[in-house]
């Protein structure tokens, strides 16, 4: 999806980015929060951060050129995500839980910028302290999440490589919790004893049982792993054994919310943000234990997450 | 340590080799379980998989041939560890727990040799089905950590890159846990993202809150991980940061260490069985809790054992 050249005239209001690590996507977008146009590119943080000839300023501009007409003058750009890390554009320092979606805006930082059509605003990451914890770029998912659903009260997976769950309560993200299940889940099935045990199999069974399997036994995460190789050479000659990626992505993920689910109160829900096989697996497992959490699109939230926080951007402009 | 040309005459009564992955260990024994000798080798089961010129028997006689006379025949040889294994000299089939060590060694098997001097037994290893888990050559130290201490009750633990912990009642191994642990702190420390936490800084405390960490909250493992990078993204500038290597060994070791401490009993004890910097961590993290385990030697433990099959294959074959 490509929207280089397209001039939208004074329609273009406002323009969001979401700048990850290794990608970044932007929005053109009008006063209605309708989407005008967007553009993908590969040139995340990483990527910027490796070529001494690009800067987070050379590469958005590139971007959206074709977008801003001459006589436009400090455009807002709303970005999220790892242009705001210590390694990023400009450090935005992370707002400390619990946090308003309201408090993320106005941590916003501006770094300086030399194309006078464009007037920047980086969103802060969010930290905990206590039982330390950060997060950069999914905090707007939350924001999102939250505009679309005001009276929730509970838990907001966002799976990933590395999985965050949010807790929301009264219009605060109130505490939160990373999990390495995709990477510990990764690095398990290509690099230890057990990728003689995962190949293409897959069992949905299985990966239920091994679900439960992390639920009755939930401090038992280094221990169950193993028995993904054991059960193999246990199982009786002749006798069918469970694909050993099932059982692997079984006990990871259900350790995850195993732990979750040990901390949810009474009137707390859950809801899922992602898409694909991975947000399908997180649906499974929490129905396992009867959660019924349909995903949610991503992107589509990213983009509410920005709108919103451009809203109080531009109201605080105008108080002041 | 070499005594290849050592010749024993008629104090020789029995050889006892352990037999692992990556390498064997041979020693001559006498008829009052003294050591005359013993030799090291690298030809452990990968090696001769890996090489169609080796064979078990050429190996083994490759190594003790200088200690066997001309008119040697039938000397018992008793092997425990991988030459059992499906991929070794010959298939030993696991034998199910509960077990007693005498279990064990009349599931000796007798592979075909062409030497008429030597009578070769390989030991079993122990299976677990229900709760999938298997071990070969652990089981061996076991027997000679029960002949050593007869009125023992409760785990025994062998650190490693998969530490195993056996629980011992009755004169019986009645069931045991292996946990990734090992292999776990490897992948993360230097395949994770968390390798750039980790450095050559040590910090004993840091290390032992992290063990403390790991038992308040059992269940957090995947979550915990996380802490150790988030630990210095949020602490205040200036502020010392624990030394990753210790935070994610305490992590990983205190995880282990709290599962299993769910399941001792009253009355039961604790024991450690290994050397060297990684049985001292397992020695410290067991101290945070309050179990003081000194850890025992290993290679001695598995002769002992190795002792206790070879009287019970001797007064076995008396029997008959």
């Amino acid at each position: 999806m490509s929207a280089l050249n397209q001039d939208y005239g004074t329609s273009l209001s406002w323009i969001a980015v979401d700048w990850g690590t290794s990608n970044l996507r932007v929005w053109a977008m009008d006063d209605n929060a309708n989407i005008l146009g967007s553009v993908e590119s590969p040139l995340g943080m990483n990527a910027i951060a490796g070529d001494p000839k690009l800067s987070f300023e050379v590469v958005l501009v590139g971007l959206i050129d074709g977008w801003l007409t001459k006589d436009i003058v400090g455009l807002p750009v709303v970005i999220c995500g790892m242009a705001g890390a210590k390694q990023g554009w400009l450090e935005a320092p992370y707002c400390d839980v619990p946090a308003r979606p309201t408090d993320l805006a106005k941590g916003a930082v501006k770094p300086d910028v030399r194309d006078p059509r464009i007037s920047v605003f980086i969103l802060p990451g969010l930290c905990q302290r206590g039982d330390s914890d950060v997060m950069r770029g999914e905090e707007t998912q939350l924001v999102g999440f939250m505009a679309a659903h005001p009276e929730f009260a509970g838990w907001v997976c966002l799976p990933g490589t590395h999985s965050k769950w949010a807790r929301i309560a009264d219009g605060k993200i109130t505490a939160f919790r990373t999990y390495m299940s995709g990477e510990v889940f990764a690095l398990l099935s290509q690099h230890s004893i057990l990728r003689h045990s995962v190949d293409d199999g897959w069992d949905d069974a299985a990966f239920a049982d091994a679900v439960r399997g992390a639920c009755a036994q939930p401090t038992a995460f280094l221990h169950s792993l193993f028995g993904v190789r054991a059960g193999a050479l246990v199982a009786p000659a002749g006798a069918s054994v469970a694909p050993g990626a099932s059982v692997l992505s079984g006990t990871v993920i259900g350790t995850e919310i195993a732990d979750v689910l040990g901390l949810l109160q009474p009137g707390e829900n859950i809801a899922l943000i992602g898409a694909g096989k991975l947000a399908s697996l997180y649906q499974a497992a929490l129905a396992v234990h009867g959660h019924k959490a349909t995903p949610q699109d991503g992107a589509t939230i990213t983009l509410s997450g920005l709108a919103r926080a451009h809203a109080t951007l531009v109201s605080t402009s105008k108080e002041n």
